[in-house]
């Protein structure tokens, strides 16, 4: 541990005198007015939220001060890390409630706050927008097939893809939030706490903090074409918003549908880009439908012993009896990084998700057309995973009757 | 939310009046003299660990109490859930020190402490074991290339993979990764807390709780061929052990080697269990060096605009610039998941790796041939962070001089 490490514990339950330095005015107008979002652990004076920077990976870098790596008084760098394209700032930035689980000027915080950070203050980004290449084997597959044609600036010869991409870290406004989930916001502090079995105190006894940078994963934005055309309503916008599954996104178990439909939000989003239009996909770190993978694996077990088998009919019982809840995904916040992006019209929805679709709806985001999963890409093992989606409610021209969702069994343990 | 919730606020801050009863004995050799890991936010007098169940995911579970979908008082119903597959105990489990990151007995739960669950404690998994079939455009490939071949048990026709996978969430025993990073548990209590910003006040106030829930990924393990001969020395393992990168993995960014790694620790993994061996992939969350993605995006327009391009001489220079540190990654905990399958030896280890290698090696295990990604595999864009980890340790047959370096430069931002 560095020796110029502070030697007092530091209480942070009772407010702080400097607090009121940076006070946050939510949804303000413009950044200034608005205020840094503080998260800073090395100088807890200037902080105005309750939780700190990078979600999880603070303990990493907590292992990282304990290992004597890291100094814990370390400040970043910013020399050239600014965004590679400007996004907004948009209406939505300032319309009360739009914008309550993410800071739409995280991005943008060296230019909008650049005096106070050279004045010592530790405001870091909580957005950052860089460029990329992709390559993957189901795109270069569909070149070979004619499927898709290189055209030298969205998809290359030999299978590039061009995009913009955004990393962006979670920051909830507690107020908006409770809004959105229909509670209070003094029973969304309580249960917050309660139900972490009591991480960060401060969510009950600091309610003058109304911002949490909570340690959960964030979301990652792909944007093929111009970023700017997001925000355009007569350019033709295809998207899909894809919620994290490791088990198929990167490994491909056939058990769902995941990493075919993202191949698809790809591939779709391509060829928009291509013909004048603009692409979006928005990946959500919510695994196992923001239960986990070790409540998904326990699920897949139950749902592969059960009597009778692996049905459609009892898909969503099977996740309800082990978690409590049959998803966990809440998409009420998803539409969140739409609003920061600008866009109030999607003209192609590749998704078939009726609580995506109601969740944009609901926030004034008109939709277009609704896109399926083609029967050709479903893999073997997920069509129990379709049918029961389906039958609750999912998009589709073809919804399964009771009889067939009953006669939908997937592969038993013993055959795997 | 639900009437039958607890009303008053419950401090976690001070021991609970039966904490006594549930005392964990970390590294007893078996599960009832070890005790359960009891991290219930239902019964708080049962508690005997700081945290609680899923990680991350605890915040989820919260906003679904707050809207009113679940109930604060849940519990699993873990009928039909267990392992598909006994793992252990091996030795290790019971070895001072071989494993401080995970709880060797998280998947039999149900079976060592049934009785007690029935009586009403509130126990759950914290690890899931469960099989999967796998099909990957990779590995398609490679078949159709006649460099894979199926042989109906390991790889099938159509190339499907039949895999056993096991998801692992984290489980701190603090005074053993205090002494696996050289520091005192105390300084680790008081690091840990002061680094998140106030994150868990247990950990300074209660010094009687030696285990922690911390809110970070977890690991997935995908064993190929049969998981009992994991522990058998006599049987040849082939392993690669994969730190997560989403733009990688997932999307195929061509400015690391992270998928193509991954592909390749799969099909060699597959090859050792066609011939009488045994394979094995470990996917460790840990985004961005685990330093996140924010920070890795930071960190990727920081090299791309630096004077004189993307160089592989500074590589490792712009990440601490904006990080304060080069790597968050610690493979000092990494061994920890390879004593909970018995391994020893590692015939096979499909990593260049230095860090993995030294970590494995600390821990006893050995390891035969270290295996290192073709130069045909490496993308494009990718050249600039393989010279750079050459030049700094990596395994490789070729380390670069320090001209070869300064010539390594990646493709600029405006060429993306």
């Amino acid at each position: 541990m560095s020796s110029n490490a502070p030697r007092h514990i530091r209480l942070t339950s009772h407010p702080e005198p400097q607090a009121h330095r940076w006070p946050l005015r939510w949804a303000a107008p413009t950044a200034a007015e608005r205020g840094p979002v503080i998260g800073s652990v090395t100088r807890p004076a200037d902080r105005n939220v309750i939780g700190t920077h990078g979600g999880s990976y603070s303990l990493y870098r907590a292992l990282a001060v304990s290992a004597g790596t890291l100094s814990p008084l370390q400040r970043p760098d910013l020399a050239n890390t600014q965004p590679v394209t400007d996004i907004g700032p948009y209406p939505q930035w300032s319309e009360p409630g739009k914008i309550v689980s993410l800071d739409p000027w995280g991005h943008v915080v060296g230019e909008a706050f650049g005096d106070a950070i050279g004045e010592g203050i530790d405001i870091r980004p909580t957005i950052a927008i860089t460029k990329a290449r992709l390559n993957m084997a189901e795109l270069n597959a569909l070149i070979e097939a004619g499927s898709l044609q290189p055209d030298g600036r969205v998809l290359h010869r030999g299978g590039d893809v061009s995009v913009t991409k955004a990393a962006i870290d979670p920051v909830w406004w507690l107020p908006g939030i409770a809004e959105r989930f229909g509670t209070s916001e003094h029973e969304l502090r309580r249960t917050l706490f309660e139900q972490t079995a009591g991480m960060y105190p401060e969510l009950v006894t600091r309610p003058d903090l109304a911002v949490f940078l909570p340690p959960v994963g964030g979301i990652t934005v792909y944007i093929f074409g111009e970023p700017h055309d997001l925000a355009n309503r007569k350019v033709p916008l295809t998207c899909r918003v894809h919620d994290e599954c490791n088990g198929s996104d990167v490994f491909g178990s056939d058990i769902c549908t995941c990493r075919p439909y993202l191949i698809q939000g790809i591939e779709e989003s391509i060829r928009s880009a291509q013909d004048g239009g603009v692409g979006l996909v928005v990946y959500n770190r919510k695994e196992g439908r923001a239960l986990g993978e070790v409540t998904k694996f326990l699920v897949y077990n139950a749902r592969k012993r059960q009597e009778g088998g692996d049905q459609a009919a009892t898909y969503f019982e099977r996740t309800e009896c082990v978690a409590g809840v049959q998803d966990a995904r809440f998409q009420q916040l998803m539409p969140d990084v739409l609003h920061w992006l600008g866009i109030t019209k999607i003209h192609r929805l590749i998704s078939m998700s009726n609580m995506k679709y109601e969740a944009m709806v609901d926030q004034g985001i008109d939709i277009g057309e609704r896109v399926p999963i083609p029967a050709d890409r479903i893999p073997l093992d997920a069509s129990v995973e379709m049918e029961a989606k389906k039958a609750a409610g999912y998009f589709a021209p073809d919804a399964p009757t009771e009889a067939e969702l009953a006669r939908t069994i997937g592969r038993p343990m013993d055959s795997m």
